[in-house]
């Protein structure tokens, strides 16, 4: 009799982290070394809960469904696990008999991983932990691109060709909050809009780059001088000179008892941003006082749909997604081995290829990855065009867009 | 020689205003009659400028692909033009020797559209005004329907099937606000994502059912109740029992020397509701104090994607465009009158099918079309199966979604 194994998603939801679920699963299926498959509802809170499922029983049919359907069908969490909560987390593997932990998730997720590894290896508990990354800020370590990226920088890419002919037909300045919490990746995949040297995002702000309110409504000045509009791009996580975030939350805990109206953290600690009060207060403010004309000026958001819009993902994205599913229980069955999984840019110079390997646990845990320097320009409000090389294999084209050519 | 004919395109962009533009344009091209083909870059105020441009010369390629590209090619404004605009518009059409003009746009338009064809008959001046429909709201008297209304119904629609998929996995209480001033089309579309009994949006509200914070955070913590988590739909265009509007505007007119942060009106004294500040601050504290658990709220809001998202177009909706743009023309040159054009919805039982015909400038001028009573339910927080009825047909299907059975 083979060995138990189990499956977590964690984070927040993306386009294709179903396809790793069911790389996991249809690969497992394939070894006699496996006994069940389990999946734990809702990540680790459904471990602790004892929640899991049977996913051997799944159809083949219907898992192909789940695979192209966005958000993680098992259930997600954000939790971050205490000592306690791992040692009852370990106590249910050996009930269960799980020898095997596949969680899905992002550099807390990978935390949450090597946490469990490092107490099972202390307790001798026979446990391979192999994380699978997921995230649509691409701020995995390692990994040269993160799955669920592609399929959000491609519909962020979309959002902003569409939000720049809306600017052309009705020109006013319109400033577009991205996602993005410490890595401007997302954020800065909005220059594929420019499809044409009149083309916004006009300006691209990112959190590896903070920058005053002073010098944005200076550049938006100077933009809007230049073209008669003007579309901007900001990431959610940016921060003024000081290293304060320029938005404030508009999530509010409901919490009996305690002030809430407040920037909220998660219990990994990380603030979650947003809003756009404080930006909308201050920078228009700003704006208004340079600007001698009336001008229209519009905080706009793309919302949820960055990460979870249905029918949407990037052919390669779900590639490399489901790659990474069956390349976690390869690499897991055959080496008995923990770790994470990263992809590999294969250059042979003409089509775009990749391919897998595995980093340790500690490589990717916690810290996150930040936009290369390369990929920023020098002012800090663009891109260079080493991004948008990097960036244009993972997205795919961008449809094609009229103009008239008389205008 | 034959006359020459004018066309403008006005108010908020949608993803198959192109569509009408390029059925004029192709249509007037086969008709010896029409001599010159002008476009007015920005409606009105370009006519006013005497931004002309000439749209014979524009290839067939490149109408095409300019059709399926999203917002108004030509440009387009807000503006209502006073008596002296229209006498200054009048002139503009008799130095170019135009007396056909046609007009895409919403009611605003059509009051436009009215005011100058009631001038130029005043004046003794040849013309002949055709309005051709153009809204995201679906607020157009007579029409069964709107043109670009079908592609933001489904754009809406996708945004919940997403949204719901995420709330599931990750609960909390969400809000999305969607577009709509007047009536709840929009915001009603949302509906089709409910494609299971637990699914999303939980709670509907729209326009034409004002509601209090206290019924909505009831209905609210109702749900939350029941399901665990909650997704509602509101019309940023929603109003409280004592007709106030529930949101504020994110919105600010840089207007050097004048009180700017407050909520402004457009010159068709159009509220122009935005944000969610207002509803945040009060909905959430509500909430907050009925439910006795820690509860995350989050407002969200699909943006201007609901109008302008690249490639999403439906298909109805893209040959409905086409053919309003295409009988406009036919109409005018046939007959020699004025109107606005309508679509009548042909019902064989079986497929989908419609016509156009034309209707009063007069019947479709200013006032906006409500949802019907029978497409609300009687609870005011929801809508009724005739509605869904009534728009499916509109919008198609919506992709599969994939549930693991298991669950």
């Amino acid at each position: 009799m083979g060995s138990n194994i189990l499956i977590g998603q964690a984070g927040g939801p993306t386009m294709v982290i179903n396809q790793s679920l069911v790389g996991i699963i249809q690969e497992a299926k394939k070894h006699s070394a496996v006994s069940r498959i389990y999946g734990a509802l809702h990540g680790i809170v459904g471990i602790m809960d004892e929640k899991l499922i049977n996913l051997h029983t799944e159809s083949h049919t219907n898992l192909e469904r789940v695979a192209k359907t966005p958000s993680a069908a098992l259930g997600s969490c954000r939790k971050k696990p205490t000592q306690n909560d791992c040692l009852q987390i370990l106590e249910v593997f050996r009930k269960y008999e799980i020898h095997y932990f596949f969680y899905i998730g992002g550099n807390d997720s990978a935390e949450t991983a090597l946490i469990l590894r490092n107490l099972a290896r202390e307790t001798e508990f026979d446990l391979h932990i192999i994380h699978i990354p997921k995230t649509i800020d691409n701020d995995i370590q390692v990994t040269d691109h993160c799955p669920g990226y592609p399929s959000a920088a491609r519909y962020v890419a979309m959002t902003f060709l569409g939000n720049d002919m809306e600017n052309r037909s009705l020109p006013i300045i319109k400033i577009d909050i991205v996602m993005g919490r410490d890595a401007g990746f997302l954020t800065a995949a909005s220059a594929m809009a420019k499809i044409r040297p009149d083309s916004g995002p006009h300006l691209i702000y990112l959190p590896e780059r903070p920058v005053s309110m002073d010098k944005m409504a200076e550049d938006i000045q100077n933009t809007y001088k230049r073209f008669g509009r003007c579309l901007v791009a900001v990431a959610d996580g940016l921060c003024d000179e000081n290293g304060v975030p320029l938005m404030k939350s508009k999530e509010i805990i409901s919490n009996p008892g305690t002030k809430t109206n407040k920037i909220v953290a998660d219990s990994f600690d990380n603030p979650q941003f947003k809003g756009a009060e404080a930006l909308n207060k201050g920078l228009t403010h700003k704006i208004h006082k340079k600007l001698k004309e009336k001008v229209r000026i519009l905080i706009d958001t793309p919302g949820y749909n960055q990460r979870c819009f249905p029918n949407f993902a990037c052919r390669i994205d779900q590639h490399e997604a489901r790659m990474v599913g069956t390349a976690a229980v390869q690499f897991a069955l055959q080496g008995n081995i923990d770790g994470s999984v990263a992809i590999k840019r294969l250059s042979d110079g003409k089509k775009y290829q990749s391919d897998v390997f595995l980093t340790d646990l500690e490589n990717v845990a916690k810290h996150s990855k930040k936009m290369p320097d390369h990929f920023i320009n020098a002012e800090g409000n663009g891109i260079t065009h080493a991004f948008i090389e990097y960036l244009q294999p993972l997205v795919g084209y961008l449809p094609q867009i009229g103009f008239l050519h008389n205008l």
